[in-house]
């Protein structure tokens, strides 16, 4: 059972996983489910009423990552959004080599990085499995940053695509995503590029012309919205098809019915963003102020990724000698939530590709914590925090220092 | 402007489109989107909630399919369960023969009809097109319902995967299959045979051992739940890829953050179904009023598809000399909101695919009318919409022919 903590409630340390909707937000989605409940592909009224809400997120979305309304894609979250954009345009490509024999130029050629979410990974991997593509991925050092001249060293004549995201979901690190963006448009500009902004949208400038970016995703349940509805900005020009197929939903680039409830919450609570931006500086210091104290007090323990170019929210820790499961259980009880690292890959027992991909061994990989703060988080939550954790790591390292003991 | 009708409310008999979600639905949704909002694959408290959310729901959906909740597969809605369930079967065909050389034994073979849902047949053009597979379009003859015969004279050796869906979308007849999944079994128990049953979960029996079927498919909000979220029930031992890559949600079958309140609402609109089952007997004596008081009322009208072997909500006419268009915007006017077939492809001008499968010309296409009841549907709006019917057909058959006489 969850103890509570000395506030009588939870404190959760984990919106890189999930975020909970913002009771505005909510709010504004309400009449959309039992009132005005029209499908937007009807031509009756109660369609009409539907189609202008999702007209209507529409421009809020596109008005925040400062775009035209017709290059915003709704999906059914940023999974969705990155199997579109990869999909999507290796697809369009044997299209248009069917029809132009441009097939005799070779297989397409895309260039990711090590550490990309399992989504866009697994996606590649996918393409490259079946032969449908060769990947170059490039590698992200210790801090968790990608050079831009491996980017320029990895662009080929055949490169149709590069996939590199703008926030890391698990140690935060921040890509220069408007520099790469650069060198690419310069050296190719017929090659897409795509950033899964994610973990980005609350904390990052998203204008898509500032970034040079081809395509952009992110999901609602990341920023305070709902789960279930994603975005995928798609440039007027890139050549890309669908891959859900059936009606002609979302310009004919993502068929099935629309998730009207879902999509209004989504840009309600990307209108929201903005007037969050006067707490981003309180965040900065409360994740500072615990990462310092954590790595002074508790022996041992480092921070995984660059401490300067990192999301306000965003804190991976490792310890020496410390399960990193043993220790979200232990905060757990305590009321606290927090994670190893990303969610969507909990239930398996290998250790982090991020976290590899820095060049940790996989045993430093075990003992990792993420700490993501939210927009609410306080400074009693963090000092509260910051001492069970002490705790914790104190009390699972003298078990297994017992248990080394016996072993001998 | 719409204009309210006498009831000073509008008349919605477009439920083949999409339904109000159940405001006891709704409420089952409601904690999950600001409290308990947790992302079901992470292993702290907030997380073990929404997972027991999503059990309680994938349990209700298994009750109700008689099959195991490791049987459900949780997705955006019907359009992604159908691109599952047919790309799916196809992608795990290409892995398992690229290992045995199976691949020398040609392609695969679909059997489906000619008037499944766009989801379908879209899929399944692009799988032809592509190459990756030879298709049989099934005839339905102008009842619109598909004969034992012809499905046991299309399967070949080849054949891997029978679609076919339950009920239609357009013309609401009803599909034989649990005598075509009897068939198909005897004769090949290999082929896996799939159904769209978004328009049946209302109103005909479900349960997946009696219908023989290997998959079947219907979302949230054509059942009184929420958009945005469907399921495809999956029989063990099916051999089945994802298609959506990326993290192991879904036992590894459909990758992206878990959408848990629109699974919840789904839960229990589904739970909420057997309660609906006596207002059955009243929709069908609706529907039948409705259907023969036009047909005697309203010179050259007709009814499209099997009167007898049709859904009870269903009613699809045509008019003589009338455009469907016209007539559903002069409905509207008066507070009714109908359709001319399905929402996905209302923004096309093609004539219905599904009409033309019965054997109708273009121009009787045009004028199709579909009136798809509700479960809260009255004899009063039943009455009200037959008079503002017959005056909108009359008025527009006046029109049509004062047009006609100048043209001559």
């Amino acid at each position: 059972m969850t103890k509570y903590n000395m506030y009588n409630k939870k404190i959760y340390l984990d919106n890189a996983a999930t975020t909970p909707t913002d009771p505005e937000v909510l709010k504004a989605m309400l009449p959309y489910f039992s009132e005005k409940f029209g499908n937007p592909m009807s031509i009756h009224s109660f369609g009409q009423e539907a189609s202008e809400a999702i007209n209507k997120a529409r421009k809020q979305v596109a008005d925040f990552l400062n775009c035209n309304p017709e290059e915003i894609i709704f999906t059914s979250g940023a999974t969705e959004s990155n199997n579109l954009a990869i999909k999507g345009i290796i697809k369009k490509y044997f299209y248009l080599s069917k029809d132009s024999n441009l097939s005799a130029s070779g297989k397409p050629h895309i260039v990711t990085t090590a550490f990309e979410h399992h989504c866009v990974l697994e996606t590649i991997k996918f393409l490259e499995k079946s032969g449908q593509a060769e990947i170059t991925y490039l590698p992200v050092y210790e801090e968790g940053i990608v050079k831009l001249e491996d980017v320029k060293n990895a662009l080929r004549p055949n490169t149709i695509l590069v996939s590199i995201m703008y926030v890391n979901n698990e140690i935060g690190t921040v890509q220069p995503i408007e520099e790469i963006g650069k060198l690419i448009k310069s050296t190719n500009d017929k090659i897409s590029f795509h950033t899964d902004a994610t973990q980005a949208v609350n904390y990052f400038n998203c204008d898509v012309e500032k970034l040079n970016v081809d395509m952009l995703s992110f999901s609602g349940h990341k920023i305070y919205g709902p789960k279930g509805v994603g975005v995928l900005y798609i440039k007027k020009g890139t050549p890309i098809s669908r891959i859900q197929d059936g009606g002609e939903q979302e310009f004919g680039l993502r068929a099935g019915t629309h998730n009207v409830p879902g999509i209004v919450g989504l840009g309600a609570a990307i209108a929201e963003i903005k007037n969050q931006k006067s707490k981003i500086k309180n965040i900065v210091s409360l994740r500072d102020y615990l990462i310092n104290r954590v790595l002074k007090e508790i022996p041992d323990s480092y921070l995984n990724g660059s401490k300067e170019k990192r999301s306000p929210n965003n804190i991976n820790f490792r310890f020496d000698n410390v399960e990193g499961e043993s220790l979200i259980m232990s905060l757990d009880m305590e009321g606290i939530a927090a994670s190893t690292g990303s969610a969507c890959s909990s239930n398996t027992l290998e250790p982090s590709h991020v976290l590899l991909s820095l060049g940790l061994k996989p045993e430093q990989c075990h003992g990792s914590l993420r700490l993501s703060l939210g927009k609410d988080t306080t400074r009693e939550e963090v000092n509260y925090t910051i001492d069970k954790l002490k705790e914790a790591v104190e009390r699972l390292r003298s078990i297994s220092g017992k248990v080394l003991e016996e072993f001998n």
